[in-house]
């Protein structure tokens, strides 16, 4: 056939063919979700992509909530989701959540449709350099050729839709940009592409060669470690489900205390958490405790954590060895000055391996029990304090949600306050739940997009922790929540405002300056939304606690029922932060005894 | 002073000479607005803005809207308006807004927060790599130093500052950026500058030296047209309010019929209109028609019409001559061969002044009677099918907004129908009030947050025409509307999704197809919302029109109120294609009479 049939389609039927033959091969490089934004020119796209039985279609009206859906659905499954939009500022729109993607570590498969050359520059209608549109934050652009169906184009189209889902999985994961020219008309033939040829369909493959790390290096460590006698293991943000089990072995071969940041996975969980420090983030912000607790060597894991108070440590542990490990080359150093490129679970398994086994170890030193001793003084303290708080409080709410989680369900922590709460208030013995949130940029932008589209395919209840400021900024995400089913309930901490300015410089600046107002206006930002209609725009039940008692039984009555739910409680951000420093000099307080009269807590 | 006085400044005092030295010299450029969403990393600009009396700061929770907001203002004065964010995907949301400045010609001056060199690439929080984040999308992109307040880092900020304003000034007009790294502390001391050096303040100059046209040219060219019996004139989106006398002098001179835009602001007004063509979106998707009306030579002004069956047919006689001046180079050519870089204006008056005067001039001739015949006549039949319209309908409001508008007033139309609308019900006898929208890159996104920017600053009403789409898009725009006071009715067209796109082929292919389910799905795109409670979370009066008497009592209502009020009418998006195809049907009929028995037509 090839040529000789080629020359007898019409161009609806070439298009079908071309634009068939590159979705076909998406789906079967592992493409299993779409994305899309209604356009005309992204036609040909919307039309194939709803045609492949394979891949589920999810329909959004604003690009910059669907994006984010997408990366939710990317994050829950660990797979690559495919965006498409049409031309001009709808592609710009996809821009936040591609930024998100590519430090996050999230593989997308972004499709934008443009104008075919000779619209360009001439002031056609939503035109514009589409070309390296996202810059730095993909991991690769292709600018593909107009559709044709002769037998090359489309087993270069084939080729080309592999290679890229393939980058797009290639740790460290990240998005690539597929922009994709199409010339009227737009509306592809009916059926079927007429033949799919190049190699045959195969399954993603997530894992890298260079993810196993060297033996001779391991064992290397292995001896080295052996003699350290106050090392540390730190571990990021990671949602590798086999790494806890992996890192908590290791840490009873080295017995090192292990600091979980609470989106490792690591701080609880099934897992053995006897060695995992869960009140660092309060005690740390003690100086002389800091000092008191200084390491000699650092294990690290995962991104950067969320606790400023143990980035600050380890920066001023800057001169002590630390050692990075994971396959993403730019993870965060940050003072971290060895970077073995491997995978961490795998690289967690050979090293314990390769260390005399825990029994044959000493017991658990003193330098041990310094940490952990700490953390259970500080934490009880301050947990104690967040217990005897009647009132609606912030981090009573993270505690709340944290005793209602069933098991397997997720906690989506929204950046700004939400995820540092949860760093505070989440211990060793929690719930064993999988913990999320957007850390790769950390923006509060997306925030309920990305947990709503992972609720979209996870098939368990999600809990949605997120700010006022980050609520109204993705509005629009809600949508999603009136036409897919899922089982969400979104926990809107309303403060009116940024509520952690209250805890930076500009307060405390602004305020003795006299200059109350001003910080009101340009940070404090208060909007007097009342969101209730907000849930009744998209037709959401909605419940406002007023009392603590009444906010765990809206959690509960919330998630007894499917679909999404709001429950939003009020507070105040000037006495947020009057409790938060309560609750940081409490556990500071406990801490300290521990150190300073080691006999009064011994075990 | 100098180098001895910078040695004893803190680093607060070094940041507030810096930022306040490059705050100073962009409102001496001529900035007099900055729109800030909060943040922390930001907080430099954010406060000397706020201290710098003669800017004016608007403070907005969503980067997406306040970017366009800031839009709305550049557009409506003309002038360059800051905008500033934090670091981290906050950037990337001014990135939409960016793209249409940069496609619509307007001054924006985008300062982007950043984290220090040493934060980058080491998984810092809200770090992305921000260098020439918007890629072509900006006129130029400078990376700025970090603060310094030795006098030769105070004379280069001074300096940079103005050149980024007026390279934004400089024709065409459009974005600059400027990525601005801060370290800690953040919070300049207080009071103002210490000193500040470098050349004296001076007004923004938007005048180009090469705006005149080159005198022999038009000498040589007005021979030409002399001689040129079928020649036409086609006037895109345009804002210098001194174009529209210029162009119908012209007309005048030249016995040339003038087809002009909505957005040119020639179509009507207090200039001559006899000239005026504004029946041709109708009665030239007539093939017949438009080869009957084919012309021997075109000028063109401004942007791209929004009329496709005007571009067709300008493409369809790509073979004659057509002039486009302005001083864009990038203008559309779309088939225009010939590009003047002159002032519009400039340009008209001085070809005009190079003409044989009118009265010299041969009487109208049958060609410009003609078009001019034809149009009437379509326009008639049109606005008459229009006028026995009792029910609600998309052309009639936009009729009926236009019958009650005030003078100095200003339509915004939105994107996709209400522009289209717009053209066609617009006609030469229209109010004398300023018509915008946002034609750069045409999309549906930050219409809203562009409007009321606009109204912001203009100190008449405004009343905004839009799509439910594009409403929804923008939602988050209506909290400036609460926070700030201006005088907007918000007509929301509601035909629940993408009304266009059953004009487009997608909806007959899809639905002889037999597939209406699957057009609904990916354009029609339904989501069934009901706007009254999005008006409730923003406090905004509300008024939904069930009759067209009641829209007009609601629109002369809202009209009569200050503040933000929003009209809401439901369409139904196949009744609306259905009607909107016999309006074209009674123009194209009424037209053709004119060509097929010009003396039953002569006045």
């Amino acid at each position: 056939m090839g040529a000789e049939r080629n020359e007898q389609l019409t161009p609806a039927e070439a298009l079908r063919d071309y634009v068939g033959a590159f979705v076909a091969a998406l789906a079967s490089a592992g493409v299993r979700h779409a994305c899309i934004a209604p356009g005309s020119r992204s036609t040909p796209l919307a039309m194939m992509l709803q045609r492949e039985p394979a891949i589920r279609v999810w329909m959004h009206l604003d690009e910059r909530s669907a994006a984010y859906f997408g990366l939710g659905i990317a994050k829950a499954l660990r797979e690559p989701v495919a965006l498409v939009c049409t031309s001009g500022t709808a592609a710009v729109n996809f821009a936040p959540a591609v930024a998100e993607a590519m430090y996050d570590h999230v593989p997308l498969v972004v499709l934008t449709a443009d104008r075919p050359p000779e619209l360009h520059d001439v002031g056609a209608n939503q035109t514009i350099d589409q070309q390296r549109l996202y810059g730095t934050h993909v991991k690769s652009f292709t600018q593909m050729a107009l559709p044709n169906a002769a037998p090359p184009a489309i087993g270069q189209v084939t080729a080309t839709a592999r290679d890229a889902v393939a980058t797009a999985l290639a740790a460290p994961a990240g998005p690539v940009h597929l922009n994709c020219p199409f010339r009227e008309p737009l509306i592809p033939a009916p059926g079927s592409p007429a033949f799919q040829e190049g190699a045959p369909p195969q399954a993603p493959d997530g894992t890298d060669a260079a993810a196993e790390p060297d033996a001779g290096l391991v064992e290397r460590l292995a001896r080295e470690l052996v003699a350290v006698e106050r090392g540390l293991i730190v571990c990021g943000p990671q949602d590798d489900d086999t790494f806890a089990a992996a890192v908590a072995g290791l840490a009873e071969a080295l017995g090192f205390p292990l600091l979980a940041d609470p989106l490792s996975q690591v701080r609880c969980g099934r897992h053995d958490t006897s060695l995992v420090v869960d009140g660092y983030d309060a005690f740390l912000r003690d100086a002389a405790m800091a000092t008191a607790l200084s390491p000699q060597l650092v294990l690290r894991f995962g991104a950067a954590p969320v606790s400023k108070p143990l980035l600050t440590y380890l920066e001023a542990n800057g001169d002590r060895r630390q050692i990075h490990a994971g396959v993403a080359p730019n993870d965060p150093a940050l003072t971290g000055n060895e970077n073995i490129a491997a995978d961490a679970a795998a690289f967690c398994r050979a090293l314990a391996a390769a260390l005399p086994s825990p029994a044959a170890a000493h017991e658990l030193a003193g330098w041990a029990q310094a940490w952990l001793h700490t953390s259970e003084r500080a934490t009880a303290a301050l947990l104690g304090r967040v217990a005897e708080e009647s009132a609606l409080s912030e981090p009573g709410a993270i505690v709340d949600v944290l005793s209602a989680l069933p098991d397997r369900a997720t906690l989506f922590a929204g950046n700004s306050m939400p995820v540092r709460d949860l760093d505070t208030c989440l211990t060793h013995s929690g719930p064993d739940v999988h913990f999320m949130a957007n850390r790769g940029v950390s923006g509060i932008d997306g925030v309920m997009s990305t947990g709503l589209g992972v609720a979209a395919v996870s098939h368990e209840p999600l809990v949605l922790v997120i700010g006022d400021l980050s609520f109204y900024h993705d509005m629009n995400g809600l949508l999603a929540a009136q036409r897919y089913d899922m089982n969400v309930t979104i926990v809107l901490v309303n403060n009116d405002g940024g509520g952690i300015f209250s805890f930076l410089p500009q307060a405390a600046g602004l305020t003795t300056d006299g200059a109350q107002a001003g910080f009101e206006t340009l940070f404090g930002t208060p909007h007097g939304l009342d969101f209730a209609p907000a849930a009744e725009l998209y037709g959401l039940p909605y419940r406002h606690a007023e009392t603590r008692d009444g906010f765990r039984e809206a959690i509960a009555g919330s998630l007894a029922e499917p679909g999404v739910q709001i429950v939003e409680l009020r507070t105040e951000r000037e006495a947020n932060a009057r409790l938060h420093r309560e609750l940081w000099s409490a556990a500071a307080t406990a801490a300290a005894k521990v150190i300073e009269e080691p006999e009064a807590v011994s075990p």
